[in-house]
């Protein structure tokens, strides 16, 4: 049994939790934006599921509702923020609003963000400035949950890297992607199937692979040692030059607080490097010449990324967001106990 | 057979082949450079193996010794290069110089490069900018070579991309990927030892997946959807940036020049974030945290990106470089053609 839900009746009653658990309301309409727009594409391990653990976050200590943001270091092209453990989309919306306008000024702007926490679904940062005619690029790093290339224990994040460009006829490109063959939210599933996993998806708690979903533990990288280098030198670009090492302290067995990330976010502006309208019509040309592509055996169409997130999202967006029971429930229960009618 | 030969001569001979082609002794040397640095590293795909075929592209209209570079756009922190054909590593160093300094004054420097041509081992770069306590990025698009996710059919190139970053007590971490699961030069192995490929590997010309190296034509992408989507992305990140589209063109059936290259590479400077001793600890302290988990089945340690590239480079430099045959052979022919002694 699923309950469908109006995207508008979500993110309204979202904002309410937030604003509940102590949130400015602008800042807690952006966090209940995020999250629905990540239910409309499809992303619903993105999306409103997380509100609850998000709560929890806010009571003891992990997620700040009312964050005192800085920031630390500026030029004409970069800035370092140092986010006092704000919601993520709301430090990471203004970090990419202000890489915008650097990138309008000089062509590029690139932010590193130190103490956010969960930012919901990196696709949204690249698309904002894909939609201002910009390329847009968002990664973020946490503590372990991968295995490195050759390693049978965590240790590094499978840290999701975003990158988007505008497209004329076409909605933008905006490719999503985990650095682990399969995110956590593919092993949930499973799980709630209780069908099997490939064994290439994960390691069990005592470094063996298996496929066992719930003895998933630890995930494992895509391509190998290219997964597996990408979240190491992600580490690099966001968390260690924010002087705020996630992966080294965490192995060393020191304490970080609960949901804290590091993150980087970029726009580089077509117009500085050429007109904006060839652009778009180029990208239009290079989406037309893949989907135009001979399909291999199994696949009824070539698919470009977030082809297939934009198709949910216009079901969506007339039919509503499907909740699963186990969601609704949750939901319930979070807005009883903060007072707040629950509209599912 | 193989013959050893010493790096510094092998150089200094790349160096007087490309004088004879018509290159300037200062571009000469950048190139000669640029190919026995991936030689001592052991990536002897990207090494003095290319010369023949550069010699070749230059006769043929294709690479061009005495290129008119022109910088057409600049700000303070990007820039846009013209490269008219020049060989790879002589407009990239240069592009990679002036992203360092943009870097240094405003924290990032971002280069788009427009035709170019084979620019050697991307890592090069990258590392150019880690030895001046920055991270380095480097990547590049040509015309199409693997089949994007779901096609039969070659659509995007496997386009590598490196990223390097300093540490201190260890060399920097340099990763160097291509977007397919294998490169070329790993099929080209295969035939040569008479040996099966994956089957994840590469599709024949009629877009079927096959284990016969000999029959392989297109390059399958690593992580299915991620490294295609990379390699689309990468595409508007560097030609479309430079609006020299390479994928929607060759797709047309517009002839490209041959061996058209666009490229990105960009620096972004420690010092602007953080104290750049700290943050090379911390480099180290990644390294050390990484290389500190217990190896998976079969695996004698974990390594790091660029870790058994380093190896191979203090054997090599002692040793020297190892040529097998068929390279000496082609070395021989060119130096012979061209009147310059062949020190093998």
């Amino acid at each position: 049994m699923e309950t469908r839900i109006a995207w508008q009746t979500l993110q309204a009653f979202a904002a309410e939790v937030f604003g509940a658990v102590g949130m400015p309301a602008e800042d807690a309409q952006t966090e209940a934006e995020v999250l629905v727009w990540a239910n409309l594409r499809g992303v619903d391990s993105h999306g409103v599921l997380r509100i609850p653990s998000y709560v929890r976050s806010v009571q003891e200590g992990g997620m700040n509702p009312r964050p005192n943001m800085v920031i630390e270091r500026e030029t004409p092209a970069v800035l370092l923020i140092e986010a006092d453990h704000a919601f993520g989309p709301v430090v990471t919306t203004m970090a990419m609003q202000r890489a915008m306008a650097k990138a309008r000024q000089v062509g590029v702007g690139w932010a590193v963000i130190r103490n956010t926490t969960h930012q919901g679904a990196m696709a949204y940062y690249a698309l904002m400035a894909a939609q201002q005619d910009m390329l847009g690029l968002a990664l973020v790093c946490n503590p372990p949950n991968m295995a490195p290339y050759g390693a049978r224990a965590a240790g590094v994040h499978n840290s999701p890297l975003a990158i988007a460009a505008p497209a004329e006829e076409h909605p933008p490109l905006v490719l999503d992607m985990a650095t682990s063959v399969a995110a956590f939210g593919k092993v949930s599933l499973a799980i709630d199937q209780g069908a099997p996993i490939p064994v290439s998806w994960a390691l069990d708690a005592a470094g063996v692979p298996t496929t066992d979903a719930s003895a998933a533990s630890i995930l494992l990288p895509a391509g190998g040692y290219k997964g597996s280098g990408l979240a190491m030198m992600f580490e690099c670009m966001s968390s260690i030059m924010a002087a705020n090492p996630l992966i080294s302290t965490t192995l060393s067995g020191q304490a970080v607080r609960p949901g804290t990330q590091n993150s980087v976010v970029a726009a580089v502006d077509v117009a500085t490097f050429t007109d904006p309208a060839a652009y778009r019509r180029d990208v239009d040309a290079l989406i037309g010449a893949i989907k135009g592509l001979p399909p291999a055996e199994g696949f009824a169409e070539v698919l470009v990324p977030g082809e297939v997130e934009n198709r949910v999202r216009e079901e969506r967006l007339a039919a509503g967001i499907p909740l699963p029971e186990g969601t609704v429930r949750n939901l319930r229960e979070v807005a009883k106990e903060l007072g707040v009618a629950c509209p599912v």
